[in-house]
């Protein structure tokens, strides 16, 4: 593949060399995950502030790593006419994470990072106090530095779009913004309906479920759908999250005594993150091939699992007798009663993390909405609550009583901007792939038959085996057919809660 | 404290910037062992392949930030003599890792490295098929290996001595050859003499023991000894292991369902280690005075807490009631008899780790004289099987039927040479340590009551507080009285198996 005078003295091309040294860089971004988990799950509370400095330093030297000259040396010399396919979308991405990184200057890392960790507290307390004003201006902050960094990678272009592509890359935010705008003007009257006209659904499932019956449940759960145990685990944190590799990928969740359906609905979700992970390729670990796309891909992953899987009818059908088995105090459940508490709407609900699969868009349509007018100048920080209140009302016709369930809740403006698209990204893909994968295959007959490996076996072929071999806007007309569309979220959610709540 | 010529122009001074550097690769050497605690602990099978890889990224960018020429240029313009006694003992210690990585060239260090990695499966290979002809030629090359890397470190020195310099700094090896020759005089007719001449112990814990109800007895070991759980946990580990810092000291053992004194008396060893780590400054974290001494000083603490606390009457007074409550089966069990359980010698015993506390100092002996040997040129490659068979016949009166049972059982030398040391030096400096403890406290009554306090809180005050402060030899006198000593390990064992053996 490589001319002879492309080969460095031992015979490496400049690709070789070019993906050993990125590979290093990603094993270390790896170990920081386990670090990371291990902190979530493990460490005991004493071990906080070593932890900060072993991630800290993990941080750094990847950093490092990535931007280390030779890398953009290796990057100049490589001639991409003499590179196939996989070669050439290897290059394409290591020159994006290298362009990216290389475009920041150290101090400026170092002061976003020395910033956010400042910032942690500071919203913490300002959550705890309920006070906005001493949160406001460390916000005002990060617009500020987001608006710097943003134009050290590209100044010539809107800052907030620079930003939001360093989760959603090769996927244009104005076709994002395109579909959120959709989903707002549908989800908006839908919501309402639901809230005015829709049938009353009862809490039949009430009292106390032990937490370590139900993890024996999630067990089972993961069981069921095929989760390979061989690379992975299942375990609790405070905030479910999966993390891990093609080789050892793992689940938490978390078990809440009065509603064992939540941590359940959890592990399903984080289960479609871990498939994603584990239909990796294995031998192309730490390279671009094997690498996830995007968090708005990844996202699609859980969402199809969690929703279009774990909130169906067939999968009660099959799950069900088997949630009897661990609490025969439900014994009396049907799956129709079963499959109208896990997909009820709460448009009464202000915080993000207990929404329902409806109003749970209108939470990060706001959010987008409020931070990219920040970032663009277009909203003062001191509006940020009267604005947060009033969408609240306009959108889901609920306004928080507090700020610390209002514009404070979340901890995602602490550590940076523009980082919530993927989580609607996600949910309106998986219904897109969903949509797709029925073309293909009965999937209610094999949920029904607990047959989940046709199903991962298609996500696996049109999604996971790929890892960055197509920029994000590609893989999704490659696995669908068509490029982003709202068409089949939509769809899918019309038909359901109509049948759902009697509309 | 600095001149101003020294500082750099952000006004740090060579000693700070120096001190920095070495702590940012110390954190990394901590999250390494977190990934190593990891993998030994929580990993599924499956994670091996990924989990190698950021081990290996992790070491080699820790080997890049300890042997990066800014260190070796920050060395060069400190003026020890601007320095306190405390800034000294950092730079010495600096100074001496710094030039110990830097005396090895890279790819030796990479040679190094795969050598061993390849080891690892031809040693388990070899043992498996008991044939040490296969890993001989390994043998071989690691003795080659370790004279170059002492060559690259020290040419003008005994290639051996350089080598275990790297676990025991600053405790002359023709010290601890002599207090080995000492024991080895004195230990081989103490065992002889038990064997032939001591009465029979009989076996008097039999049965089954679950290993749920072990672990709860084992969380009550450490309850009953003071563990501070907010900077630790107790884990399942196939070899039972502590890893940590002093804000996160973990303790792992195992449980056998026929032996449930056995993993008690692990928990019991490594929560000294763990002690160890707890006691260290936290103040002076990452910086050598927030680091343990060396191998053989931590080795003296996990020692100390088995053997001269938990191996003794008065803990068998505290802790036998509650043996009982975990195990009613044993309610017939007397102190007496449980202290000659966990004292019995087995000379018969042909396995390192299965070794009691006399025996296994032989086991040790018997290998440094073995691969001293080798590095010093003075023993073929091929004649250690029979060299080691005829050592065993001579210390133990016991020939190993198989090579997989004799010279290929341990893991050590497919990874380097001269690393048992430690083992021994820590039993010693144990039992002299205990010695100058019993001169300041009643340790017997102390024990007796679960008043451990005191005593752990003179071991932080006379070794771990130190970190590395003091060279080896000096925190020894310091703590002491005097240097290192084999009188004190062999006066408390002769009074302890005469009077348990009636001899």
């Amino acid at each position: 593949m490589a001319t002879p005078d492309e080969r460095g003295a031992d015979g490496a091309t400049a690709y070789d060399e070019l993906i050993e040294r990125y590979r290093q860089y990603q094993y270390l971004q790896h170990a920081e995950m386990v670090v990371m988990w291990d902190q979530q799950v493990m460490m005991p509370e004493g071990g906080a502030p070593a932890r900060a400095k072993q991630r800290g330093a993990l941080s750094t030297v990847g950093h490092d790593r990535l931007t280390d000259e030779a890398i953009g040396d290796l990057l100049n010399r490589i001639d991409e006419g003499e590179l196939d396919d996989d070669q050439r979308a290897v290059v394409r991405e290591i020159r994006r994470d290298y362009e990216r990184a290389a475009g920041v200057p150290s101090d400026l890392v170092t002061r976003f990072s020395e910033y956010t960790a400042e910032n942690h507290r500071i919203w913490n307390e300002a959550k705890a106090a309920d006070d906005y004003d001493d949160f406001a201006p460390r916000l005002d902050g990060m617009v500020d530095l987001t608006r710097e960094r943003s134009a050290a990678i590209d100044s010539a272009r809107d800052p907030y779009e620079v930003q939001y592509e360093e989760r959603q890359p090769y996927l244009p935010l104005d076709r994002v913004e395109e579909v959120f705008a959709e989903l707002r003007d549908h989800l908006v009257p839908l919501i309402e309906r639901i809230r005015t006209d829709g049938r009353e659904i009862p809490e039949v499932v009430t009292g106390t479920y032990d937490a370590e019956t139900q993890e024996e449940l999630c067990r089972a759960a993961l069981d069921t759908v095929g989760y390979d145990w061989d690379r992975g685990r299942l375990d609790t944190a405070p905030h479910p999250f999966m993390a891990g590799t093609q080789f050892d990928a793992r689940v938490t969740t978390r078990y809440d005594e009065s509603s064992p359906l939540a941590g359940l609905m959890a592990v399903i979700h984080e289960y479609g993150h871990a498939s994603y992970q584990q239909g990796l390729r294995q031998d192309a670990y730490g390279s671009p091939l094997g690498s996830p796309r995007s968090s708005g891909v990844h996202e699609s992953q859980s969402r199809f699992w969690e929703n279009h899987v774990g909130r169906t009818k067939p999968f009660w059908e099959l799950f069900l007798p088997i949630v009897k088995e661990h609490f025969p105090s439900l014994s009396d459940l049907t799956v129709d009663d079963a499959y109208a508490a896990v997909n009820r709407i709460y448009p009464e609900n202000c915080i993000r993390v207990e929404a329902d699969e409806l109003t749970y868009h209108m939470h990060i349509i706001l959010r987008c909405e409020i931070d990219s007018a920040l970032v663009r100048g277009e909203l003062d920080i001191e509006d940020v609550p009267e604005v947060w209140n009033r969408k609240m009302e306009e959108y889901l016709s609920v306004v928080p009583d507090t700020d610390a369930e209002g514009c404070l809740q979340d901890i995602h403006w602490s550590m940076g901007l523009a980082s919530f698209h993927g989580y609607t990204v996600g949910s309106v893909l998986a219904a897109q792939l969903d949509a797709a994968l029925r073309e293909d295959l009965d999937v209610d007959g094999l949920v029904r038959e607990g047959e989940f490996d046709p199903i991962r076996e298609w996500m696996t072929e049109h999604v996971h085996r790929h890892g960055k071999r197509y920029p994000t806007d590609e893989l999704i007309e490659e696995a669908t057919g068509e490029p982003l569309s709202a068409e089949y979220f939509l769809d899918y959610v019309d038909e359901k809660f109509a049948d759902l709540y009697d509309l």
